[in-house]
């Protein structure tokens, strides 16, 4: 089965690395056409332009920033939809907006090409080892067609409802994952400042009903004040803002959710944009009067 | 080896019978004295006053609400401190302010007792599998003579540093349980509104960086509204009042942690004490206008 794949990031790039693993025959294509020489070592084959990764493909894959990429990519002239061949599933990993994603699906649809949102969740280390958390809106039988292929990148590949939803999932994860950042990153300051051992505490915290990802995969680095990302404080904010209108969209009110946006917004605000997420650590730090400088 | 426990309430009943089943001799009080009946069913023995269960103890366990409770069992004319041999370990699992851990341990060392803060988290469902996770303050001597007692009743027993620092570490764990039940409740009911399917939801986020126990124990019965406690809003309630004068005594400012402790004082005023913590959901429907009544 062929995949094109646009958007060689750093989720892209070993999503796509997986695929040729698994025996797809994978041709990439990225803005910056350097990122596909790692897609080419792995195996794979790189295309100029949109056009050179699509006109073959059984299954399209984008994995981009924000919404309006994911628009331009697949909407744009000479994009996705505009070489696709009919018959084809446009899978689209990319974190967007939730009626972006319903957009795109219509216009796909007007084309005969079936478009699944299908963001993913597990960070850098997840999509690496291939067991991303995947969030499918979609047809049922595209979400069917494109099983195999979800499978070779995700570890927990579960349909969730109509074009959409996918995104809309995933937004609930990105309040979940900041808002767990954040409860942890007040712990460990709190426990620094009592002189309590961090390591020991992180221990049995993971044991209990605290128990979460977080713990597990992030509060060491965030202990040892390491924000090499990972995950980019920009792209947080930027899902955090969908989070938000999504849920004034459907009337529901979400403290908490609402003052971690905000504290994810000061640090990027504070230019801290290119940092690890982890780094809500700093600002705890910083409103406590404990900050480095 | 001689175990007398104090306090078989939700949590101490199953520990007590745990311990029984480890082999150990327990003699078990409890103000309302019905609730020393399971213990006497599974194998121990009944004490009608506190001096009868830890007159002849190697290990005095207690297991008691609130700082109240236990100062007056601990310290009080007829309490433990009266009656315990020298040379008895005293083991706290009662969840309460650090400085009156501290205030228990000189008054127990003046009496030749070593004392442990050893607060337990994992809930209901943690005791009666013996999985809690323990978080152990005092000297590192008494917690090499209590560790076969911790282990019969903790999965995850970790010595945390002197005496109180497992009181705040136990502070720590509150505050991300709390906020984490409250993250679950906002993305449950912002999923709700949006009409996506709740179950394959919380699967698909259960897998990735939004993972944890929440999700994996509580979800399921916040959608369904099934509250029955579990751990009641009024004890947790109580900890997120600890947890606040800890982090202010210490000088650091938890944004998330304030507001949720807000919002659990917040059903604890309605008259929702009485309810599992998990009840935070009622809070987000109520707060959006979802609220049946």
């Amino acid at each position: 089965m062929k995949v094109g794949f646009i958007g060689l990031g750093i989720m892209g790039a070993p999503m796509a690395a997986n695929l040729v693993k698994a025996g797809f025959e994978v041709t990439g294509h990225n803005r910056t056409m350097s990122k596909v020489d790692t897609l080419v070592a792995a195996g794979g084959r790189a295309a100029d332009d949109v056009a050179g990764a699509v006109a073959d493909a059984d299954i399209v894959i984008t994995m981009l920033p924000d919404s309006p990429d994911v628009r331009a990519v697949v909407l744009g002239d000479d994009g996705v939809l505009a070489h696709a061949r009919e018959g084809t599933v446009l899978i689209d990993c990319s974190t967007i907006r939730p009626d972006v994603s319903r957009e795109i699906a219509e216009a796909a649809s007007a084309r005969g090409v079936q478009a699944l949102d299908a963001p993913v969740s597990g960070g850098q280390q997840g999509a690496v080892e291939g067991s991303l958390s995947i969030m499918v809106g979609g047809p049922a039988e595209a979400f069917e067609a494109a099983h195999d292929v979800l499978d070779a990148v995700g570890g927990t590949v579960v349909h969730v409802g109509p074009a959409g939803a996918g995104q809309t999932v995933k937004a609930a994860n990105q309040l979940i994952v900041a808002g767990t950042i954040e409860l942890v990153a007040e712990s460990l300051v709190f426990l620094e400042a009592h002189g309590v051992d961090t390591e020991a505490a992180i221990k049995v915290l993971a044991g209990g009903l605290a128990g979460n990802r977080i713990l597990d995969r992030k509060a060491g680095a965030m202990v040892r004040r390491e924000f090499t990302p990972g995950f980019r404080v920009e792209l947080h904010h930027k899902d955090l803002g969908i989070m938000q209108d999504a849920a004034r969209e459907a009337g529901v009110v979400i403290p908490l959710g609402a003052v971690v946006a905000q504290l994810m917004a000061a640090l990027h605000a504070q230019g801290h944009g290119g940092l690890d997420h982890g780094a809500l650590l700093k600002l705890v730090e910083q409103l406590s009067g404990r900050a480095d400088g």
